[in-house]
């Protein structure tokens, strides 16, 4: 039985310009005013549900049990799409159903997933425009403060909408450093030595200081993928590369 | 009576870059340690006393009974300008008195304001230019921690600075999304069916979903605010409007 | 003997668009759930150790006693270099050895310096590249919630790795508002009655208000620095000035 942390992080597309990430958690304090609130990140490209799902993975296993994680990028608030909530890697885990939270659930073989009943819960969204707020900021409040348990939220579902993920190795981020995060997990790819990634073929290394000031290198990144990134400097700006450019895994 | 929620939410126009907002923090949690403290944004134009304005009052009614909220936009800070505490909503709000308050003390029948007394209050500030830290974080602690009550804190005044907003519907913000969020408040607008924004005749729709994709369109936003909006685009983009664009409000 | 706040600061060059901060957050949770964490500030220049250094400064007696502050500037990552725990100011300090605690301990008399222990500790770091996550945040949730003391963290060490400073009296930072921060403590510099920065000479004054509108004026910051700047302006674009510009102190 998973019991609540009491904090509930948050990942949006909001930004940080506008008060809506403060509104957004003036609505879970309203129904649970001693949660702890931790920003996962606001600044998700608008719409952009692959990134969001990409940095919601990277929250798995990162919390203590019992944490409540809201996720909206939502380009379909407002029409008929279920919004989910998911039990999963010691966690519960809220959403629109667009693919937004599938690295969690297709990830954990344990997983649960329920589709939110507006109805049973009461809750009457005030806008067609902000169910974050109307909607899974109050019932993230409910189950971090424990007033409802993750089996009282809605029916179960085991049709969720998937997640079309890019089907070869390639960079899927670009960090705040200009490091070129890929797709490639080392821990599912035995044998990895090396990267080409443009012109460039590069020995994974430990760590950035092992290669030159300036110099191009690939290394195994804090999530556990291989990135490419420059010691002291940006990577992207050196290779000129981007979201999207292929890399291919090499033998050592 | 109101009771403290322990709560303290921050608007400023210090911007994220500095350390500033942890310092005002850490003002707050010198004077209540165990405050929970929720960041209404500190992004304001700097100086804009107007866009501070409009996003403390979209704080109204989102955040727990007996929260206190502070505001920092104060290009008179160290001058002779009154600092002022407005009790209103169910909540406490502290700020200069140069319009900053405006929206939640007129909006507000009952509510009531004071001039604080550094004086009594034995707050001498350190600083001619961050009053936010030097009083206003002292007294948010004080309040949020139920140390001085709402009456304590000076005398109560009738003449605050009035806020001079625009006298005509129009753009009055643009957000993260590029949604051009106008004044025209629907629920003070009875027979409101459609908007006019430069060469474009809007009929008002009810979530971004209803337009195509790129399409622009009419709705009202999460603030209760018309805004102008593209479905999964940048209607301030597509448009070349911003912030002060005349609006015509047309019948359906 | 200094007892524990719970309360959490962290500086770093993470930025605010990757979600690092809130897996370093979730790293301190997991040690202890209730800490209290406040941002100082994550837009450090990448690498950037000495305007990290001179945030960190900021925070110096401006939170309460027994607060843990985590400094995260760190391009040795990985490498040999230590991990810093510094006992200063009536707080702990937690950082790499690279310079980035210096103003913390050079300017407290009383400063203990230790290096963390990781085998003691038993952290067996998963990442490389991330040790702010996998040691320091660990070690901050520890001294918070009480588990450790600081005397458990490792050996006292009396070599850490210094900061160069600039030698002479110059801009040290430019600011969200364009004020340009000089290194000039007027505590420590008795007589400084006007200072010449580029073409310009200016008295010191009280306040931006007592400038013109959009005339330029020197006065005493928030920091107790001497600060360039316009008001209801932005010194660097009217000067043209930025961080290293030199600065001449003179008499009034």
């Amino acid at each position: 039985m998973l019991r609540p942390s009491g904090l509930v992080t948050l990942l949006t597309d909001f930004g940080v310009v506008d008060p809506y990430v403060g509104i957004l958690k003036g609505a879970v304090l309203r129904a649970f005013p001693k949660a702890g609130l931790v920003d996962l990140g606001h600044a998700v490209p608008p719409q952009d549900v692959l990134a969001g799902a990409f940095w919601l993975a990277a929250a798995i296993d990162r919390f203590p049990p019992g944490t409540v994680h809201v996720a909206v990028v939502d380009p379909g608030v407002g029409t008929a799409r279920r919004l989910l909530a998911v039990q999963a890697f010691q966690g519960w885990w809220l959403g629109p159903d667009n693919g937004l939270l599938a690295p969690v659930f297709t990830r954990d073989p344990a997983a649960e997933l329920r589709a939110l009943d507006l109805e049973h819960l009461q809750l009457h969204p005030a806008s067609r425009t902000f169910h974050g707020r109307d909607v899974l900021a109050p019932v993230a409040g409910w189950l971090a403060g424990g007033r409802y348990g993750f089996a009282s939220l809605g029916p179960r579902i085991v049709d969720p909408v998937p997640l079309a993920l890019p089907a070869s190795p390639c960079v899927v981020h670009v960090d705040h450093y200009g490091n070129l995060v890929t797709n490639v997990d080392v821990a599912a790819t035995p044998g990895v030595g090396r990267v080409r990634v443009g012109d460039h073929v590069l020995a994974i290394r430990g760590t950035y200081a092992d290669a030159a000031p300036g110099e191009l290198l690939a290394l195994v990144g804090s999530y556990g993928l291989v990135e490419i990134a420059v010691n002291c400097g940006n990577a992207a700006q050196t290779t000129g590369l981007g979201r999207g450019a292929p890399i291919t895994v090499l033998p050592a």
